[in-house]
């Protein structure tokens, strides 16, 4: 009752009705009236059209109030669960303080991570998927949700390329997962059962010596999945890739060779399309003609950049796409799709469910009276898997092929846009290298700096400083939020993603003179 | 176009208004006239209203006019992708047939399942994550839901009995995975860790031979987890049940010093709170002490039983929780939230993280304004992960800890109710076992096996073809569902699970007499 009395005066927008004398009992099924649960759906409603509203007025914060420290936080809610029940008032009124306080990921001033935006058509998808609370683990209880995925995993693979040409590999096969590491994580471990299919029984054994060689670029869930694997993270070989974020062909190659003089056995070999924060590409095709020399397995992490599959203007991008082993592209970054949508494409047709197959008898029985091929759920690792076609399918089918072509062609032309207007703003901002694709990394160098010499070690020092300091202002602030990091040599730099449609020229421009604001005087 | 033309008829209940005309692109943030978002987001919801309305008449059919073929669907749906873009009325009319073809999984009649049910907090709770649209990665994106994550986590353990009582354990860690097999796989992992931390880095090298100890009714998961970490499902040792669904700690000290006699060291005992198949729970307090004497990893999956938990008069079930060093236990099955909810609990502070961390710099800065430990993203094996705690937090907020109490209590009520009622059917409905928990397992017995003598192979035979043609039955009409499997040498049983408060004692005696209707003849 007293969570009830604090939180009414900040939250007196919520039609109330009489929800505050309400409970979870008044809601269907524990009441067969349904007059409550209109009430409170709707007013779930009404809650979340204020919040996008707000949202895109482009001046409003990020973060309203900026970040706050745990303490804060916790004095603002109630996390502790009680013995008693709250009532459906104190629920929404729950709700419309995560809605105040939320970084605003959906915010066309959020450029901090590759997923970004609020999307309509996957709130719809996801409404529904809830409404029907289904799992994936078998045709009998998901029929349609399986056979939809079935088919937009078929089209992913099209996209791909991949096709019925050789003899021994047919269409291939794929899953959705949740989010792109566990697509690695798969990638990996098709990868191993391929090269050895005896450690599903009997285990790593002495002698095999697997290991695996990727771009130092790659993402971290590649050597993790080393480490989950029983390979040991000291058996992924890394390859420098070179200024642009591209490892060569001739620089794999050799470090295969090295590893084979070693004495070890390489079984996986990973790349990138679209590395986390350069956004390169690296040469696919190249790298394919070396893994084909040496039989290995290539996986390429296009969780970022498989996108680009999506415009005739960026497919080339990915030349060479169609003759990898396996391929992770994440529809809940530059599809706009919500969190989470991954997939993992195979180009084998059977590896997934042999290396994943338990023959679960309770779950996929054999005598089941339709064709239980069409149980897809004993080739994950997971069980129950949550629907997370519905969205993406939803998402395609509402843009068709060509509204996402035009998509990330905008997003291009927006990411050119603010390459081209930090280059006007030099020397304050300068670029880190010239981006491949959508990622923008720059430095902001405030006044301080520009006199110093910067082959002097405390100009890097000095530099390094500058984007924490510059990030922390701006969550202090909530006017905008973007990701910094150092890498290789670079000191700490700002990385802007802009993959939320809502992103505007004039946003771009606001928020490269929030940080000449923020920063010029450190 | 002509796809409109074709589902209109069908699907005359939306409140069209003039969304014929609109795309995605008359939807925030492609316009900033929230005119359309609107409408398109009301009709959503007035579907949803309609669908569950619908569901909730209990005698409505759980899949209307049944189970259909993979072709019926695809001619039902064009699941293909076309180049141009679907009207905004063609998503929803797309929805509307989801919703009338779907299985109805919340439904009082579906028993198929050990989740279960349409839950209106979670609904909303899903409904606010998606617009959030959130990562769980950071505290810097995710503020409140990564402190209310922590807080849950820590009440969940507290619900254990874990505290600080010894010196070397904290109260421990946890996290939220995407389902209750991939929360066993982080249980089999941080018990390799904690015996082998070498691996993550040097991998499975020889003279190791670790080997895991599980009940043979553990869910297949732990053998998977086997299988994907490099131990080899080989090297899974399973320990038979008694006739009721427990291993004796007798059994499994004698197979651990089996394995040890043949050379093996045991790291990972799997031991369950709540079987799939007859919900029964191994003796932990018992089974800890074996491990204690032999220093090793206990893990309990109470994926489906945890939740008893939650009940003074249940708890007594999981005696010796207190004193395991893991634990599974999924919200999204008995607790009614909504698919995935999935949590692991570690009693080891530090073991999650220290398995999983890969220091990743782009996203895990050393340099953070804030505490560092707030950023929970590296001791997951995912990376982006989606906000499960939001649903969870407001479904225990709603109810308290006496709703969840009183939950359990009716549920076990109504699974005795089932019981009870199919003693009185004998002869032609058979108990497999008295139930332990709320799972009812049962044969139909149709007249035609009324006469054969038991002993003979011949019975078993023709009794194990029963629950298949009746199931397929209830398919093809879609009346309702119910769940069969064979176990050890039981020829296939139904295993009814009623984990949906929207299940009535009436529904129960409609769902015996409709066994009874379905499978006389046979």
């Amino acid at each position: 009752m007293s969570e009830t009395t604090a939180m009414k005066n900040s939250v007196n927008r919520i039609h109330v009705d009489d929800l505050d004398e309400q409970t979870y009992k008044n809601l269907i099924p524990y009441t067969s009236n349904m007059k409550t649960t209109k009430t409170f759906l709707y007013a779930t409603i009404d809650m979340i059209l204020r919040y996008i509203t707000e949202m895109n007025e482009h001046d409003s914060p990020v973060i309203k109030n900026g970040l706050r420290t745990p303490a804060e936080y916790r004095k603002m809610f109630t996390f502790d669960i009680d013995d008693e029940s709250i009532s459906l008032y104190d629920i929404l009124a729950n709700c419309e303080r995560i809605l105040e306080t939320t970084v605003r990921s959906g915010h066309p001033r959020f450029i901090n991570q590759l997923s970004q935006g609020v999307d309509i058509i996957s709130l719809v998808g996801e409404i529904i998927t809830s409404s029907v609370n289904a799992n994936m683990f078998t045709y009998e209880v998901a029929p349609v949700f399986n056979l939809m995925e079935e088919s937009v995993l078929a089209h992913m693979r099209q996209c791909c390329g991949w096709s019925n040409k050789e003899s021994l590999l047919k269409n291939g096969d794929g899953v959705l997962a949740p989010g792109g590491a566990v697509s690695n994580l798969y990638a990996v471990l098709a990868a191993r059962h391929y090269a050895y299919p005896q450690i599903k029984k009997y285990g790593i054994q002495s002698g095999l010596h697997p290991a695996m060689v990727i771009s130092k670029h790659c993402h971290y869930s590649m050597k993790r999945a080393a480490a989950i694997l029983g390979i040991g993270t000291d058996h992924v070989y890394e390859v420098d890739p070179d200024e642009s974020g591209r490892v060569s062909a001739e620089k794999m190659e050799e470090k295969i060779l090295y590893c084979q003089q070693l004495g070890f056995s390489v079984f996986f070999v990973g790349i990138t399309a679209g590395t986390t924060v350069f956004g390169a590409f690296d040469p696919i095709e190249d790298i394919v003609a070396v893994c084909r020399k040496y039989k290995i397995w290539l996986h390429v992490d296009g969780a970022w950049g498989g996108s680009a599959l999506l415009s005739p203007k960026t497919k080339h991008l990915l030349q060479g796409i169609d003759k990898v082993d396996s391929f992770t592209w994440n529809p809940h970054k530059l599809m706009s799709v919500h969190l989470q949508c991954s997939t993992f494409l195979i180009r084998h047709s059977n590896v997934l469910m042999e290396a994943n197959q338990m023959f679960a008898g309770y779950l996929f029985q054999p005598d089941k009276h339709y064709e239980t091929s069409l149980d897809t759920g004993d080739k994950t690792i997971q069980c129950g898997r949550h629907v997370d076609i519905l969205k993406l399918w939803l998402g395609w089918k509402a843009r068709g092929q060509q509204g996402y072509a035009e998509h990330i062609e905008t997003l291009l032309e927006k990411a050119n846009f603010f390459y081209e207007t930090i280059s006007k703003r030099e020397p304050f901002f300068r670029m880190v290298i010239k981006p491949p694709f959508i990622n923008v990394c720059f430095w902001y160098i405030p006044p301080s700096l520009q006199n110093i010499d910067q082959t002097l070690p405390e100009y890097n020092e000095r530099l390094n400083k500058i984007a924490p300091r510059i990030k922390e202002r701006m969550m202090t602030n909530g006017t905008m939020m973007v990701g910094y990091q150092r890498l290789d040599h670079h000191p700490n730099f700002f990385r802007a993603i802009i993959s939320n449609p809502a992103t505007t020229k004039d946003d771009i421009i606001a928020m490269i003179d929030e940080i000449h604001e923020l920063g010029h005087d450190l």
